[in-house]
């Protein structure tokens, strides 16, 4: 067994989900925490030095020379959906602290620090935000709005931040930190199919297709399912159960298009009553971001329409909305230049270095993954895929390191404050 | 304010939903062994001897006279559904407390003995089965197949059984208890418009609906919402929208059908997330039993239409299913002769005393709900009209409480062993 495998084995008891299969690690959870001490310790024991900034992100740094030049900044994230994979994560974090072992066997001294991230809640399973972490600080999200964010149980990110340890009034953009960062790369199993197409265990990420979530709530009249007749009723779950077909209808018609209903919660939720409300949400994805706001706005009309012939009354908002990302293109270069002939592929799932494009240059390896299937225990690496992978961003990181503050790479994009 | 107003106040804070509005008093839930103990203290008050029986039916007993002849019982139910309203179990049970103080204001003394029972799990929102006290002690269900039924947490109603205080091995049909029963009365809130409609504060009750819950299980894809294009998906969502719309299409086009889904679970439930699993609940009531089970059986079809079209495969359970009752002839003549002039409704809402019917000759008195609305915070019940029902209750126990052992009321019915 590979280190690398060793490092996932550790972990393979943290928010392990027996009713669901898999892994539930929700953003702040008691899993989480664990994780975060899990990969604190593995810094520690590389003599890495870890903080964790305003919005909860964890940094582990290794800056030999003592270098002041911004930094080369990999990592992903330790948090997973609901019954997720063991990998969309996890990997790219074990990733970079192997590639820093992998570097030192090299004797390789880094000439300006290297950086490895820990982004918090990047699937919004608790919030319903996805990529927090990285939208506060590259202000993509707006704090205030972040704060008042709810979960489940109807606590605030506001109450769950401060539980966590972090100052509420502190959480927001971080201009300074991303100044101090050069690039970003990410490693992450790859969510689909391409790479076991092409026969090939990594690629470069080229573009993240622009997707959103909207939250439909429907407000019917809640009775007694034996009492009301058919004729009297105003019933929410039959109109949301028209939108979710009739949602997926749209997207099945419109090229490119992805949309998703997965989540779906009705009140009160019992077998004998007529719901009062139902709430779900929609994830919509396209490439062309002006397809994207197209598509959204014919779902809402098809959802108010049926809410209406149900008698019933539909609200539907936006939770997030990101536009389609093309990675930066000089980064992409050295990173091909540092892997030689590595294909390139383009993704439907979002990342937080997807948010950090808009403020740092950024770019993705992706891991091959034998089932093409993600968010769900399904999802798969193999061992030597993994440290094919690993080894790969040792390379990177060498090269983007070694490159001087002239480096080719990256136009600086303007962070949009 | 009236005793019995009174009495529902003490217990307005038990089980409050504030995220549902109304109540969640689930079977065996902390708030439902509150309510026990609320009724148990009612009864220590008045002096009558409580018990509870291997089946977990609380039972309070007032015997004057000593008398060994079968009892006449009222009483109900002290559990919710989720988010239900105040009345539905609870006014019944109350009614039974206040009923007596108004026989002893009389002077009365039953020549044979009156008995408060509270059934627990009537509305089956823990476990799924309805009437689930009442079924056990009449036999209407296998003791092993109760024993093995799961709530949400997966827990087994051994369990949960066990930790309450109750001997799994002796929970199951009591004919010894049924045959000391000589009739049992239950007080209601009516679930429908009938008693608003005829402007009138109480009714008898006529007849149950024949009904049944049938949990239909889908198996898809799980899958990454972003990554999975539209042609590839195995989506159980869209699939169980497809059926909950067509199966309240059949039920709209089938004169006096009911069919609700009201609860429905994805598996894992995550925004970006296709399902991997989706399970719903369908609750379906007709007069006719014939002609609930053509509605079963063309439910199911649909279902499995439906799965196959959408690349997944479903299952369709049945959970419980009781036939139309129609309350003794007898025993209504009995209450009529108490009353005077009070009207006869049917109602579509199942209760103990449909499942005790089949053991012994039962009954039920409905109180006017202004709302017409159950099975919700908005239920309602006005005092003058609580008071008219729980005075109702007292006329109809001592008019069969005084009748002799060759009562007019009830042919006994076999029952079922």
């Amino acid at each position: 067994m590979s280190a690398l495998a060793g490092m996932l084995g550790e972990i393979a008891g943290v928010g392990a989900d027996a009713a669901r299969g898999g892994f539930s690690r929700a953003g702040y959870s008691h899993a989480d925490r664990e994780l975060r001490e899990w990969f604190t310790a593995h810094a520690a024991v590389r003599g890495l030095d870890v903080e964790r900034d305003a919005n909860g992100t964890l940094w582990a740094w290794w800056n030999p020379t003592g270098s002041t030049e911004p930094a080369i900044i990999t990592g992903s994230h330790l948090d997973s959906v609901p019954g997720g994979g063991g990998y969309d994560g996890p990997l790219g974090v074990a990733s970079a602290l192997v590639a820093v072992d992998l570097l030192r066997a090299r004797s390789f001294a880094p000439p300006r620090p290297i950086g490895i991230a820990v982004f918090p809640e990047e699937e919004g399973s608790r919030f319903g935000v996805a990529c927090l972490g990285s939208r506060l600080m590259s202000g993509a999200i707006d704090p205030s709005r972040a704060l008042a964010l709810t979960d489940r149980e109807g606590d605030t990110f506001a109450d769950i931040a401060r539980r966590d340890g972090l100052e509420p009034d502190r959480i927001g953009p971080d201009p300074r930190r991303l100044d101090a960062v050069a690039a970003f790369v990410e490693l992450h199993v790859e969510q689909g199919r391409g790479l076991v197409d092409l026969d090939r265990p990594v690629a470069i990420a080229s573009s993240i297709l622009g997707h959103g979530r909207w939250r439909v709530t429907i407000d019917g009249q809640g009775n007694h399912a034996g009492t009301t007749l058919m004729d009297d009723r105003r019933d929410p779950m039959v109109a949301a159960a028209r939108m979710i077909v009739e949602i997926r209808d749209l997207a099945r018609r419109t090229p490119d298009a992805r949309a998703t209903v997965g989540r779906i919660e009705p009140v009160p939720g019992g077998t004998n009553v007529i719901a009062s409300q139902v709430r779900f949400w929609i994830d919509i994805r396209h490439p062309d971001d002006l397809i994207t706001a197209a598509l959204v706005s014919e779902a809402r009309d098809l959802v108010l329409a049926a809410a209406r012939e149900e008698g019933c009354r539909a609200d539907v908002r936006e939770e997030s909305l990101s536009p389609t990302v093309d990675f930066d293109l000089g980064l992409r270069d050295a990173l091909q230049a540092s892997l030689g002939d590595v294909p390139e592929l383009g993704t439907g799932a979002g990342h937080d270095a997807g948010v950090l494009a808009s403020a740092v240059p950024t770019a993705m390896l992706f891991v091959r993954n034998p089932t093409g299937i993600s968010h769900s225990p399904e999802e798969l690496v193999e061992d030597t895929d993994a440290e094919h992978g690993a080894a790969a961003l040792a390379d990177v990181l060498q090269g983007l390191a070694s490159a001087g503050a002239e480096a080719a790479f990256g136009h600086r994009p303007m962070m949009a404050r």
